[in-house]
């Protein structure tokens, strides 16, 4: 149980362990940044955070407080408890070679959250393959219901802005500060974290 | 190569290989249906269909004619060549047992297009854990880009249309007749394919 609050730093990512009944705070210090967060059970790495399932089950694409978060096998991993942002998204994966190469044009694309994510979580034995979609905290994605146009906006999250998760199995969370400009308003900032 | 066109029964799914370079036309004979579409690497099950990084790469939630449908490796899986519809849905995960317990209050429910999916896909080598999102073919799915409200609508498909793709890659495809009533405008209907 961790009793302060960690940092990620810009363009970085991170995994640990969350118990069952254990909390997990998400913190934008700076504000207007984004955070991917995965989970895996710990005892089974086989179930993982579904976006598919949770947003079918909520039938709303946008989650806030007391929505919970389901894994692909229709279990509750994750439950929002306190929300002070009121925006996340959890439509597209997280941002990687990939993301930068087609959407960006980047000839020397930076490795993304995906490659964070994957380097965090390969010591827990999760394959770059089995990194799903994220639910991305802070990220602001809006869809235009007529034409079904997606657009990533500047996160509504201000300096010190928290979402809170409580876990309802043990879990491996994967974190990140995220990488790509679009989401951040175009400046790399960090990301705290508290378990308790 | 199949030369005539296959026939899916309501409720049911079923597993095929399809040839880089080779069509896919998926048909709704009676309108108003919808098919569950999953596609792997033939020759490496471990790259699958990704809804995060296609409609991510797509900037676009509602796929039509000339979109690519990406893997989570990043390379172009299939692409949409023929579109009658113009209405597809790549949000949601197949139903199931799960989807019937939660949404419909079923206390006997059946094992949907999730179940149809993992029977089909079982001798190819896939697990359960490894279906993905499905791109839901005919499947009218209204987002509200206010609240972000999901609604799941009859779909727009008539007698006989069709969406055709092509095989960028040798795949393993599964495909439905959905098992869903809400999907279907409440009657179950059958699914037709043809491989060429």
């Amino acid at each position: 149980m961790l009793l302060e609050t960690m940092h990620i730093a810009p363009r970085t990512g991170t995994a640990f362990k969350v118990g069952a009944g254990q909390t997990l705070t998400v913190i934008d210090p700076q504000g207007e940044q984004v955070a991917d967060l995965l989970c895996f059970n710990a005892h089974d790495i086989g179930e993982a955070l579904s976006s598919g399932r949770t947003l079918d089950y909520a039938s709303r694409i946008y989650l806030t407080t007391g929505d919970p978060l389901y894994s692909n096998r229709s279990n509750v991993m994750l439950e929002i408890v306190e929300d002070m942002v009121g925006r996340h998204d959890f439509l597209l994966t997280p941002c990687s070679k990939d993301t930068f190469r087609i959407i960006y044009g980047d000839t020397d694309p930076h490795q993304g959250c995906f490659g964070n994510l994957a380097g965090a979580l390969e010591p827990f034995g999760v394959l770059p393959d089995a990194i799903p979609i994220a639910f991305n905290c802070f990220m602001n994605v809006s869809v235009d219901g007529t034409t079904g146009a997606i657009s990533v906006l500047p996160p509504l999250s201000k300096p010190g802005d928290y979402i809170k998760f409580i876990a309802r199995m043990d879990l491996i969370v994967g974190l990140t500060a995220c990488s790509a400009l679009q989401s951040n308003n175009g400046r790399f900032k960090p990301i705290e974290y508290l378990v308790e």
